[in-house]
């Protein structure tokens, strides 16, 4: 399809908070029908989210305390990438920093954007299994639980409100489609 | 479960970028081992994402440009709450703005969080159904394509990695484990 219809041009960006966590920017862009517009958008360094499946079937999810909700939330293991790191290693870093696991088999799955009319993030959909508890490092001042669910489980709690975080809900998507053998696992 | 070991308590809250779309907080906290942190996020108003079934199966998408990530997504219509607007009727203004369709049947879903690590935003999930075309009422500057696909099909665009936006990925969720009837649509 000729996107030239939707596509927007920078014509200027200006980077307006630049906070310890949040670099927020706005750009001046030109719309399809030539008009301007102002674009305000954070840049962030892009995240992983990994599927970490047990031997006994289920996977690792963990309890933390989410701040700009107030809210404990149920989700998989996921952090933000670091620079230079290769996001593979920032999923290898995470699930043994957080969960304590080390996993024989990684594999990506896919990507997901959770925030695309305000953020750049990206979050890359890993798949871990013949995991080893070999214990967590969990920085100061990082409390969260771990806890242990099926895939059927999970989904009911997604059916049920006790899950919502998006990230977690589209790697479920992935995981669920792929231990019915509905999509392949990648090689 | 006890989450004392988990909260965290603020101490003062600082509106420290005030834009147009983005209004970012800077606050103060009292983490569960007593130590103090900074906790930067997202003031979002809230918004709503459509499931709109067409008569003939199919479920109606847009294409849109999202600035932040400079590409052309597809989704499911979607929009943010106004001040002191019913979630329902931002649905079923959203719905008739974008696409042109007004639905004679109408039942919240869920609820999602898609940015929990730096937003307050929550998306709730609309199902409608009984839809006729009145014609739409697009914003200025609002530049958007329609497209109508199957449910089966999107789900193969996520695998694909051409559905990529996390809303429209966890709604699908939603969409599939209904038709299929593994849950109820709500009353």
């Amino acid at each position: 399809m000729d996107d030239g219809a939707l596509i927007e041009h920078t014509t200027s960006t200006e980077l307006v908070f630049d906070g310890a966590l949040l670099k927020v920017r706005r750009d001046q862009v030109r719309l399809p029908d030539a008009t301007e517009a102002i674009r305000e958008w954070i840049a962030h360094p892009g995240a992983v989210v990994v599927i970490a499946l047990l031997d006994n079937g289920h996977l690792i999810f963990e309890r933390q305390f989410r701040y700009p909700l107030h809210q404990v939330f149920i989700e998989l293991p996921a952090g933000k990438i670091e620079p230079n790191e290769h996001p593979l290693d920032t999923a290898r870093r995470e699930l043994r920093e957080e969960t304590g696991y080390v996993a024989r088999s990684w594999r990506q799955l896919g990507s997901m954007h959770p925030c695309i009319g305000y953020s750049d993030e990206r979050i890359d959909i890993f798949w871990a299994q013949g995991l080893s508890y070999v214990g967590h490092q969990r920085d100061v001042g990082e409390h969260l639980e771990m806890l242990e669910m099926s895939i059927a489980d999970a989904l009911l709690a997604v059916r049920d409100g006790e899950i919502t975080d998006a990230k977690t809900i589209t790697a479920l998507m992935w995981a669920d489609k792929i231990v019915v053998g509905h999509w392949p696992l990648p090689e």
